[in-house]
């Protein structure tokens, strides 16, 4: 692939295999961990261009412009790498205040409790709401 | 593999083809993503039986208890799973607030200006003074 002297900080992220690295979204307000999700390289230089999260949908295969159906986008105010250069973090700030398909704040609503998972976040609006009969 | 009625829980993570996990360790006290490394069923087991995080080294295809040659043990206050399942969240007391093998406090110390990546955290501790000869 040709590389623009200006793309160099892409060249620079350590791609798996599959061309992808795990991005893991914060709300820049409350510090909450969102939501984790897959980038490949375009989707990142579309995430730094634009200032708003594109993940790689590995289910379906595309693109995925976070809140293209729910509205849910994800203002970027700080995209971060880590030590090895494969894992991106994301500091956002979270539209409508919603990161999850199931309509709640974040992905983390899940918490373990002795030995169980107990779900702590409420959920603020139904997924049906959100996406009408399709969840993103 | 046989599992024990109250292991039922480490039954609910989608372990990848390998078994693995990736775990996001965050901060408790200032709320930010300190690093992320990957999890098996056992590593997670003893992390929440013995509230400091363990790890899974694919480098050394063994166990990692986090701080083992360093001292920079995380103590574990909360564990999460996301919505799918396939993503811990630990939220942890950074013993030592040094938690990346460089030295500094987080593995996530560069940020994107522009089209570079810049160092914004500086090194605490330098590798050498932590692990003498060899790192972590």
């Amino acid at each position: 692939m040709t590389t623009m002297a200006n793309e160099t900080w892409l060249d620079e992220v350590r791609w798996d295999d599959r061309g992808l690295v795990p991005a893991i979204a914060q709300d820049v307000a409350s510090g909450k961990v969102l939501m984790v999700a897959w980038m490949n390289r375009e989707s990142l230089a579309l995430t730094a261009k634009n200032g708003e999260a594109v993940y790689w949908s590995r289910s379906r295969g595309r693109l995925w412009r976070k809140g293209e159906e729910s509205g849910h986008v994800q203002k970027v105010r700080e995209i971060r790498l880590d030590c090895d250069a494969d894992v991106v973090l994301l500091r956002v700030e979270q539209i409508g205040g919603i990161a999850c398909h199931t309509g709640r704040e974040r992905c983390f609503f899940r918490k373990l409790e002795g030995n169980r998972w107990t779900e702590t976040d409420p959920v603020l609006k139904s997924p049906q709401a959100i996406y009408g009969d399709d969840k993103e």
